[in-house]
């Protein structure tokens, strides 16, 4: 019998009655606080494609992290609001049941909406950056690092943590070339995972660690399913930058192509931080 | 008595004993078929803000264009699903009855994410392009164009729109100036609407005219009430680009800075195009 990867048994999802689902966050995702939110935005993603009512691929998901998730179960109630011809609009909601009172919270909600692709006229407007190969830049060591970090192998381009925590000003670009650990075929689950495996923008920016958490993520995916299934296992090139750091929050933008170049994803991101 | 700018009549809400609010959409805001996208973000947006309930101020907001919204009455219904110390998040729906079944449908939903925010370490990652002043560009003749486009004043920088439609290769990106017409003093609600104004970036890279419709649409605040304040109702310097044009969909990135040159939002869409 074969080992299910992590992200799989992350994913698991047990149907209810009414429709909703129950899953389980998993250790091997442990962020250091609750699950790692690329984790939690794959699973509400994954909670819509696997519904029998599903129409087409994803094209956009945005996930709102409303509080914080706590270890163990989830309840997942995902909802098509709209079905049209060609595309499909849903809302998803996790709750946790609160320990202390019994009531059932909102912990996060996301909205996704589907479609049903079609060729036509098509064209990238921005291109990907000239790099080295994946197998030519250093790998990140994960092995004191926090769990989730541990699912991915990193090969960092540019733009890394620094090396010195001294407050002095750094750009807040960074490329990687990344994928999951062990390797897995993408799906667009795992690429939904994969936009938010980036350091905080304001850790680089600053040369110094101060608490950050995710409030708002958004991935448009561009890839279809075909598209996907052609790069495989391979380590995609990802870049993050940032825009504006403001009075706690700051944006991240960020992009992902697959080994020939071709945009797999765009992600934004809106990310609390402390002082 | 004054007349009321026509933003503040869309915006109109009438309470109801639920809590929901109907509105009615505003002629002066016309598209080609039923209200300006940008004009029912703000709509949204606005049923949040003006809300008892309501926290703190605009940090993110993402609409889902659902379904066609009609010409005449909406009902409006937030939510607010999660209210911690600073931050709350809620969620809206648009409803409109369905002429022929009578029944009441969801056209759009939102979330928006609001916040309590306190001065930090803040910087700007990006510069504000130089560009020269709104009174020396060339104004957007708009008196004969669609009734939404006849709110704004556009001083066109760079990007308009083609000349000849040719079908040529054309670059994705504009820059404009811009603000409400009549001028009003610039608040969330506006700033909203502003981030929807650009013309559809396949149209620009094709030289063609194609129909396209926004699906999902994510703008962050960056500014708050009294930076909003101080640019008053001078002209906005808006940027708006595209990253990947792939089978019926094209992504939009768009930056909104004051006068001084300091990112008032950041924009992201993704929009439905045919052939």
């Amino acid at each position: 019998m074969t080992q299910q990867h992590p992200l799989d048994a992350m994913l698991h999802l047990q149907p209810q009655a009414d429709g909703s689902f129950v899953a389980h966050t998993h250790a091997g995702y442990a962020n250091m606080v609750g699950p790692y939110g690329g984790a939690t935005a794959a699973l509400l993603l994954h909670s819509v494609l696997q519904h029998p009512d599903c129409l087409g691929e994803p094209l956009s998901l945005t996930v709102n992290f409303a509080g914080p998730v706590g270890d163990g179960a989830m309840h997942i109630v995902p909802r098509a609001v709209r079905t049209n011809r060609t595309t499909q609009h849903w809302v998803v909601e996790l709750r946790q049941t609160d320990a202390q009172t019994g009531v059932q919270v909102v912990a996060t909600t996301a909205s996704v909406v589907t479609a049903v692709r079609r060729e036509t006229f098509s064209a990238e407007a921005i291109d990907a950056p000239t790099v080295p190969p994946a197998a030519d830049c250093p790998r990140f060591d994960v092995r004191r690092a926090m769990t989730w970090l541990q699912r991915y192998d990193w090969r960092i381009v540019s733009g890394g943590l620094p090396t010195v925590w001294d407050d002095s000003p750094h750009p807040t670009q960074s490329r990687l070339w990344i994928r999951d650990e062990p390797a897995r075929p993408l799906d667009f689950a795992s690429l939904a995972a994969l936009c938010d495996v980036f350091f905080p923008r304001i850790w680089l920016r600053r040369a110094r660690i101060v608490p950050v958490g995710t409030v708002s993520l958004t991935i448009y995916f561009h890839a279809d399913r075909a598209q996907l299934a052609a790069q495989g296992s391979a380590h995609v090139l990802a870049q993050a930058d940032a825009q504006a750091l403001r009075n706690g929050f700051f944006d991240q933008t960020a992009q992902v192509w697959d080994t020939q170049g071709h945009l797999l994803a765009t992600s934004h991101q809106i990310v609390y931080y402390k002082e």
